[in-house]
This record gives C-alpha cells, sequence and structure tokens, in this order.
C-alpha cells in the first residue's frame, strides 16, 4: 500500500529544454554557412574556445563573419572559400568533428547533414528547422565569468531578447566583482583545507553557502584580498563561523545602501528599467501624500 | 593590404561555456546514482521528457529520487536497485543511451563511465569533476515556456543560485502571458501568410518584431484573441502596419500602469526584491521632502 502523506516536491510539467552549458574550449565544430545566423554562431563558438571550419562562399560571407575570419588566429578558425556540397559528396566528414552547425537556406540539404550527424552521433543545430535540432540556441548575455541565457524553446526569440535586456538592465553593477570575489575565497579556503569528497568537502561547501547567504551581492564585490584572510582566519579557523560584512567592518548599512540606490536611480533614468522607476514614482506619490495631508490639514484649520 | 577601417564587432572573449536548450523529449538516459545531486538531475530530466534509467541501490535513494519513481510513469523511469558496476562489467551499455549522467562518490568509477561516454560519443556529465564533463549545469528558472539558465562556468553554484532568485524576483508577472500572445499572434500570422523562406518569411519576421518592440510585456500578456484579430486585420492586411496596443484602444497608460506598479510593491515587500524596495523607499524620501519643507517653511514663516 502506497504512504498517504503528500510530498512536497514539485511536480514535473514536461515540455521543457534541458538548459547545458557545453564545453566546447579546443573542440572541432563544423559551421556550414557564413551569413547573417552564422556570424552569431560563430561569435558565441569563439568566446567558447572552439576551433571552427567555417564552409560557405566568400561572396555569401556576412561582414561579421568575413572580419571574423580575417582578424582571428589560423587556429580558430579555418576558412573553406566554397559551398559546402553534402555529407557523403563532400570531402569535410560531419564525424570528425565533436559539434555541426548549419545556417544555410537549402533545407534539404541542412537535413542530409542532420541526419548524417545523427548517425556519427555528432551534436548537430540546423538553423530555422527546429525538429532537426539536438539543441536550441537561446538569448544569451555575458558579464565576464557570468553567464545567462534565456530560451522560449524556439516559441518567441524576439520576445527572449526582450527578457534577456530586462535582466540585463536589472543585474548588480558588480556582479562580476562578486563572482570573482567568491571564486577567490573559494580556492583560498581549498588550500587551506585541502583534500576531496567527504566530511570536509562538506564542510567547506556550508561554509561557502554561508559566506554567500550572509554577504549581499555589492558586499562581495568589494571584498578585498584582506578581508578574504580575516574570513578565513577569523571564521574558517574558528570553529568554521561565519563572518558577515558588518562583523569584518565593512562599510556596509545605510552608506552602502544609499550609494546603491542612488545607482540604480541614475540607471534607471538612463537605461530606461520601468520598473524601478515605476517603484520609485510610487514611492515618491506615497512620501508626497503623508506631509501634503498634514499641510492641507493646517490650512484647513487655521481658516476655520 | 587589409582594410584600415575600425569595426564595431564585439571583441572576442574567450573562457565562455557555449549555452543551449538541449531537446531530451522521449530520449534515453542513463543516470548512475540516486543521491541528492541525482535528485535534481532527475527533475530536469522529466522535466524535459526523458525517459530516464536509474541505477542506484534503494538505500541510497534520496527522498525525493525514490518519490519520484514511486509515482511516475514506467516509461519515464526505469528504476534498477543495484549498484552500477561499471562501464565493461554493467549489462547497461552506455552506447545504448542519448546521454549519461553520474552522481556518485566513487571518482575512479565516474572517470572510467566518462571514458566509455567519450568513446561511444556520448554527451556526458560527472557530478562534482568537471574536468570529465562535456557540460555543466547551471542554477535553472522555468515559468511555463520561458527557461533561464544563469552559469558561472562551475566558479560559484551558490552565486549563480542568488543571481538566479534576483532575476526571478524582477520577471513580470505576466511574463507566460506574454510568450504565449506572440507564440498565438505567429501561428495566426502563418495561418494568414503561409510559406516557407524567402521575402515573406522576412516580412513576417519583421512584423513581429515590431510588434513585440512596440507592445510592452504586460501589454502583451493581456492580448486577447479580438485583438490579435485586429492586429492581423488592421495591421498586417494593410500594408504591414505595426499597431500598438493604445491603436487598438488597449487600456494602458497610467492606469494600466499603476495596477503593474502596485502589484510590483506587493511583490516587492511579499519577496523581497532589494531594489524596487530601493527605488521606491528613495522615491518616498524625495517624495515627503518636498511639501514637508513645505510645511516646514509655512511654519516658520508663521512664528515670525
Amino acid at each position: 500500500m502506497p504512504d498517504t502523506e503528500t510530498p512536497e516536491y514539485p511536480q514535473i510539467i514536461k515540455g521543457a529544454s534541458f538548459l547545458l552549458a557545453w564545453r566546447l574550449e579546443g573542440k572541432k565544430v563544423l559551421l556550414i554557412g557564413g551569413g547573417l545566423v552564422a556570424s552569431g554562431r560563430l561569435y558565441y563558438l569563439l568566446e567558447a574556445g572552439a576551433h571552427v571550419t567555417v564552409v560557405s562562399p566568400r561572396k555569401r560571407l556576412h561582414p561579421e563573419t568575413a572580419y571574423r575570419i580575417d582578424v582571428s588566429n589560423p587556429q580558430d578558425i579555418i576558412y573553406l572559400d566554397r559551398d559546402y556540397v553534402g555529407p557523403e559528396e563532400d570531402e569535410l566528414n560531419v564525424a570528425d568533428y565533436d559539434m555541426v552547425l548549419t545556417a544555410i537556406d537549402e533545407v534539404g540539404l541542412s537535413r542530409r547533414v542532420c541526419i548524417a550527424c545523427r548517425e556519427a552521433r555528432v551534436p548537430v543545430n540546423v538553423a530555422d528547422v527546429p525538429p532537426e535540432c539536438d539543441f536550441y540556441f537561446g538569448s544569451q548575455l555575458r558579464r565576464g565569468p557570468l553567464q545567462i541565457m534565456v530560451s522560449t524553446s524556439g516559441r518567441g526569440p524576439k520576445i527572449a531578447s526582450l527578457i534577456r535586456k530586462q535582466i540585463e538592465a536589472s543585474l548588480p553593477e558588480d556582479v562580476e566583482e562578486a563572482i570573482d570575489s567568491v571564486g577567490k575565497l573559494r580556492a583560498e579556503l581549498r588550500q587551506r583545507a585541502p583534500g576531496t569528497g567527504g566530511k570536509l568537502g562538506q564542510k567547506r561547501m556550508e561554509w561557502m553557502i554561508g559566506i554567500c547567504d550572509a554577504w549581499r551581492l555589492d558586499e562581495l564585490g568589494s571584498m578585498t584580498p584582506e578581508v578574504r584572510r580575516h574570513l578565513l582566519d577569523e571564521g574558517w579557523n574558528k570553529n568554521g563561523k561565519v563572518l558577515s560584512a558588518r562583523d569584518v567592518g565593512m562599510k556596509s548599512g545605510v552608506s552602502g545602501w544609499w550609494t546603491d540606490a542612488k545607482t540604480k536611480v541614475v540607471n534607471t533614468l538612463a537605461g530606461g528599467n520601468a520598473q524601478l522607476l515605476q517603484a520609485g514614482i510610487v514611492g515618491f506619490l506615497l512620501g508626497a501624500a503623508i506631509p501634503g495631508s498634514i499641510y492641507a490639514a493646517t490650512l484647513y484649520q487655521k481658516r476655520r
């Protein structure tokens, strides 16, 4: 007989994609096509450190693709100034690559590439033909070590990009620095308490989580090497205590808060973050209403 | 001689991951392990519609893994109550799967799984052993058709989750409805102007981008079937004109704006979105300052 207790686990709602951060550093990627769509693919492939072979006649290259080919290191891009003829006919063999992307207008040719890739078990994306894809792309943003992808599983690329822009505007300015601080603190903690797995690994993880919970993103962003040492000396070394920004004497509270808020107002006015502006204006109206009504009441009393 | 013009294309900064939305619907996935980490993997695999084989002794199952196994359809999860013995020894062959994930403590066994997967060209992720991974996971959120992933390429899972929470709090409430509206409008546009590729495809795409630019997310969210028909009849059909929410007589401007702002204030107080709260408070202080000082000035004058 099954248990009658109601578990609190979220229900499964199918229809999602499986979001991944694929590692392409030093991997061989075949990019068939060189137009506008290909130029976007190429940009992200190069940022990921892939070694890309681009096959497309020069006359059909988007200016950005041509530019990347011109300026890049030959190990990053191998360029073939010709049409790709097909998975059986072409001297390039899809099985020699770690990933294949097509961005060409010939749907029939794309389909054949897809079939060949499936047989060779090479991950493949065919631009604009969703059923022929092992994976989709989303709208992305990157700030150093931070990457964010917004996906609508092909339902609306433009709306994904609207949402991505809104997220971009709402990110704290020092988010990169915050990630760097946490990365450095983590590396220093590992030096101090080396070893993998087991109870020590668990304790290290819990301490790092404690720090992330106790520090705001902006506080993490301005964590100096001295502060990190202090956290380890006076915190980790003393029974794994978690010290906050206030504990280590960092200027926080109202002054940090006020600077942050001022920055937000300036950003809001400059960047048009409607949500923050709204919150500000609603606050303004509420703020004006209270002393305003006292003033009105005083005037009224005076007249009587 | 190369051109001397300075191109405006962003410079490549290596070190990124290649973010993807992988399609797993109906795909076979082998999940080795059943503990806490495995339970998280399993959740996302099931949401993506994968058919998962879980290998782990029942006594080591996390309660959530056990729960998923108990309640799920047998085609979604095949459960083997035993240890996985190794890529050569086990009767399960990694090459029979579309993806393999391990979440076990034995690093040696994980490495052997990884090597076998690489040979069979099966995408593989080994929890906690980054070099053995074809891909990483990030911190994710889903709202119906919308999925967002925050990745720090393994630099800080906890900070990725802090940023994800902040994004979650800043998303407009009706973001799902907005995506649905755009999806429906797009489908209806395709019915009205069928065909793939070429100039028509381009024109359709530009019109959709125009709509997304002209409508705010909250307006898109409350777009009715009648409004969509109106946009097509009086917009697309009349030289591809792009009508705004105001053009179709939707209540927008201050009233919609006010509702939206009120919702934000409530959400802010409930969910602790510090940025919005800050903006609100700064607005409040500014709002209070102006009538407040007039009042003070009046009092001062009265005394003189």
